[in-house]
């Protein structure tokens, strides 16, 4: 097998990705001409850019269990990141998030647009309707891509069960993940269970299995990119709660402590809830959810999660997870030139800064 | 060949969609117990009715292109289904309709469950949540049902180009229909446009060219059911501009007058505006879309649509599509046996009071 670094990996999921979504928004553009501004605006969404986690660990899983390099895998990869892109339009209408990726969010972007045709009706409206339809255009055209990858049949049959269950999971951790904001309880094990759903599995377990299940691994592989997946999701999962409160603005291309505002029950609130004292923890309940607190606020509530040690036992945790995932790499049947860039990947994963 | 008849065709597609609900439902039960109203109301909704449409096109186009009778096939029909239910939570939702089905929309059923639990924060937040989750739900469960049905992978391989340009227009036609109420113009070209799409197309042409796909139909034949379903369904879409207006409540399960409310620009709002005087035009354009109108300011508006003439010009159009509709039907390939289903599916399409 030629070499493979991450980069070339990514470059193919990249190129795979942006060739299928121009001919997509061009046959938008042809089905009608006022279509023209969600086609190019989707595209723009979809290929500004992204960590192209889920893509990248899925062929590194194909590769890993022993797979050749190969563009029609690199397609039924890329998939993965339209079901992806769905999630964020959806995540940030549903949290009523600004920004994402360093641009507007769809729905803003669409309420500006709005308001500068000077349209009738709610601006706020209108940019909602656009952002539910590009995330339902973006879960449809996951599957096409799947499906018209060019791989065989038999492949596909391996890999759909896994991208089904994929696809369940992130549904369901995202409705706990509303539920558990709106309860207004913080439970370690609550927050846990969601962070498996949402990180573990989507993110990394999920997406490693699809790419091995496209290569036919066997069921020990399949197990130990379970293990090492699981591991290291749920410790990408406490890098997302620490960015989303301690991120660089400049560099998340989100807001500084935007998790705070949007009232997310992390697991990283809940360390906290059980740390600190009682004045401390109204402050802390009363500021979860309360979108117009400010920067003086934020800065606040950041001190007190450092203060009590929660902070930096999220750290250790993450540390912790990341060995352990490591170890249970080491001992897989993944072969070895692939397992060096799983390593590089979960360590991307875990001491990213967005 | 046994004797078909629409209803042994309904219930196979009925029984269809019943077990492979339940089976989902359970499946996200034992994902997480708190699950378990988002399944249970999801699952329900699907189950409680419908027309079911689309998926009876599609059965009747696989059997008139000579295909025997499957349950295969009545589950992969069944798909189209799911597509619809995401289409009609999403669409409410956009709408801000408050019921479907004669049962709450899932975003006021789910924004009530939250005012009852006492559940922090916005309650209409978490209804749309909830409303873009199952939505997305229904969508991946549609895709998820196509391809278990068990079919062989020479027929999916057929049908599904159609099953994705029925998916993107529809979205399409979403997407134009709510650009046309708040550009706040009426136009006949761009009404009928967007009825094409939105009915023509995505509820009839398509539905049954992907039947006729599944069973390897031949391009004349597609041709003629395309001939027989756009004219169709432009008059279904005629006939649902009408009960969007003139619509029993009780019947249709909508509350009368929703679509002016709503500030649906039908061409059947075209029509009206082409007809009336200035002081109507006025008085229609400043009623299109306005939540708050009361039912008598309904009827004044039903009063003008009609003594303007516009009403019976649509009434004068659907049967003039019909019967374009009933000779396409004639000419064409499709077997004898099946024409009469689908000219008695052509009658409910087009003379249905709900």
């Amino acid at each position: 097998m030629p070499s493979t670094s991450l980069n070339s990996v990514r470059t193919e999921i990249e190129d795979s990705l942006s060739f299928f979504v121009k001919g997509k928004a061009e046959k938008l553009n042809n089905i009608d001409e006022y279509l023209q501004p969600i086609s190019k605006s989707l595209s723009e969404y979809i290929l500004a850019g992204g960590k192209r986690f889920r893509p990248v660990f899925a062929y590194l899983g194909f590769l890993g269990a022993g797979g050749a390099a190969d563009p029609k895998i690199a397609r039924a990869c890329a998939a993965l990141e339209l079901v992806h892109v769905c999630a964020l339009i959806h995540d940030d209408l549903m949290d009523g998030s600004d920004t994402r990726r360093n641009r507007q969010s769809i729905h803003r972007e669409f309420q500006n647009y709005h308001d500068e045709a000077k349209y009738f009706g709610s601006s706020e409206n209108y940019g909602a309707s656009v952002a539910i339809l590009l995330g339902d255009l973006s879960l449809v055209w996951s599957d096409e891509l799947l499906f018209s990858s060019g791989i065989a049949t038999e492949q596909l049959n391996q890999a759909l069960p896994i991208f089904y269950d994929m696809r369940e999971e992130l549904m369901a951790g995202q409705y706990l993940d509303v539920l558990e904001s709106v309860i207004g309880k913080s439970s370690k094990s609550r927050s846990s269970k969601i962070a498996q759903l949402k990180s573990g599995k989507y993110s990394i377990e999920r997406p490693l299995q699809f790419g091995a299940a496209l290569s036919g691994a066997n069921p020990k592989l399949l197990d130990d990119f379970s293990k090492f997946g699981l591991a290291l999701g749920e410790a990408f999962q406490l890098r997302d709660d620490l960015l989303g409160i301690f991120g660089e603005p400049n560099v998340t291309g989100k807001p500084s402590g935007d998790d705070i505002r949007e009232g997310k029950r992390t697991l990283l609130i809940a360390l906290t809830l059980e740390r600190c004292n009682e004045p401390e923890r109204r402050l802390l309940e009363k500021s979860l959810g309360e979108k117009t607190l400010d920067n003086s606020a934020i800065a606040e509530i950041q001190e007190l999660i450092s203060r009590c040690g929660a902070k930096g036992e999220c750290e250790r945790l993450i540390a912790e997870l990341f060995d352990q995932s490591m170890e249970n790499l080491e001992k897989s049947d993944c072969i070895d030139e692939i397992k060096a860039l799983l390593a590089e990947m979960a360590k991307a994963a875990t001491q990213r800064e967005k």
